[in-house]
């Protein structure tokens, strides 16, 4: 038995999310696919982070176990020359057994990309927000959220979890002329997490919501507190730390 | 009679090019049948450039006469609100009634990008090749045709013009990562123009094309001499000087 890892970017546009779901194409369900077809057997992939639907990925890490002896570079080039166009893999080597993609990963980093106007070329992975926006004020709520803290309130109420304590590395907004991208890293992420922090925080920079009770929705620890969730389309996983 | 003038974004990926054709749906096609219904009359949208199928703008410039008295305001909006979320106007105004967003045109800047890896995300704005590019030597031959030089071999067959005298402002590669990005500004540009430049300066960076014959195409003047003409999806119709 070999395990293979595979780094993945994908435009997560036109699928139901990374996991397998009977209503629709799942990015797992294609590479589980492509690679029953290069390999002969059935494998299961391990992706490092479930992305729902419309989220995309730079840098999402998977493994698959399996016990064919075709060299990582054939499964590579095979996979790419298979899949649909918004999937592709940047990378497959072999890697120890016991290396599983989801429970050996340390660290997450996503990225959340706002437009403050429409944007056509950049639709699918950016979110467009009709009102203007202090960046200064939405990084200071994001500097808020740095350390470890119970995400609750931020977390989809279906979250199947024993605790909401994650470690929050990093967490910066910044401005380019009318895009507005925002960074978290953390050791875990709870469901809807990044995108419930992403839409609490553009209520912030529109002033709908202070700093204070940003710290207050924080504390609360009741998912109800928190703001609408931002769009999927902003979301990307850039990379997994191991 | 009033002229307005619309600043327009769009991914061209589902289109078959600016111009009104009988086998698709067209930017320009969209444009008029929106403002039809807006303003309650028949209008001729004339664009600065007329991009192929598959090529996109950030910045094209097009005019069109009303004796609608709809405020630019009210016009843009509800451009927005009807057009189909791949094409978007940044901006209305009044303009004087002899300003033509085609003859008006005194420069037009095109950018062109391509990844030496394929993306996901980026696929449907950028040319994957497959070849090491060597961009420097792309530079070089960017170069070359900055000034006033006859284009004919990097013109269009059909092109129905009396010259192919343009004269390069700017014409520029360069690269950041797997991403190489060529940025050129011209008076005018002859149909497929940049596309056959990039394809053949392709050539020239993965070294299938020697500099000194790069030149030699350039002075032929004969449309069989030049490389394959790179892909629509990396062409975007950057800006319009007036």
């Amino acid at each position: 038995m070999r395990n293979i890892k595979l780094l993945i970017e994908y435009d997560g546009t036109d699928y139901v999310g990374w996991q397998r779901q009977l209503n629709g194409k799942s990015i797992q369900g294609e590479i589980e696919r492509v690679l029953c077809e290069v390999l002969q057997e059935k494998v299961d992939v391990i992706g490092a982070g479930r992305t729902d639907s419309g989220v995309h990925a730079r840098g999402q890490v998977a493994n698959f176990h399996t016990s064919s002896h075709l060299g990582t570079e054939e499964i590579h080039r095979a996979l790419n020359g298979l899949l649909p166009e918004d999937i592709v893999v940047h990378h497959a080597e072999e890697v120890p057994l016991d290396f599983h993609a989801r429970y050996s990963a340390r660290e997450r980093t996503y990225s959340y990309r706002i437009n403050t106007v429409p944007t056509a070329l950049m639709r699918r992975c950016s979110w467009w927000v009709k009102y203007s926006l202090n960046v200064d004020l939405m990084d200071q709520a994001g500097a808020a959220v740095v350390g470890m803290h119970d995400f609750k309130s931020f977390c989809k109420a279906e979250a199947d979890v024993n605790n909401h304590i994650c470690t929050v590395v990093l967490s910066k907004w910044s401005r380019d002329g009318a895009t507005l991208r925002y960074e978290i890293t953390a050791n875990r992420f709870l469901h809807g997490m990044v995108r419930s922090l992403v839409g609490t925080m553009v209520d912030v920079g529109r002033g709908y919501t202070t700093m204070q009770e940003f710290l207050q929705i924080l504390e609360a620890k009741d998912r109800r507190e928190a703001g609408m969730a931002a769009s999927a389309r902003g979301l990307v996983l850039e990379s997994i730390l191991f």
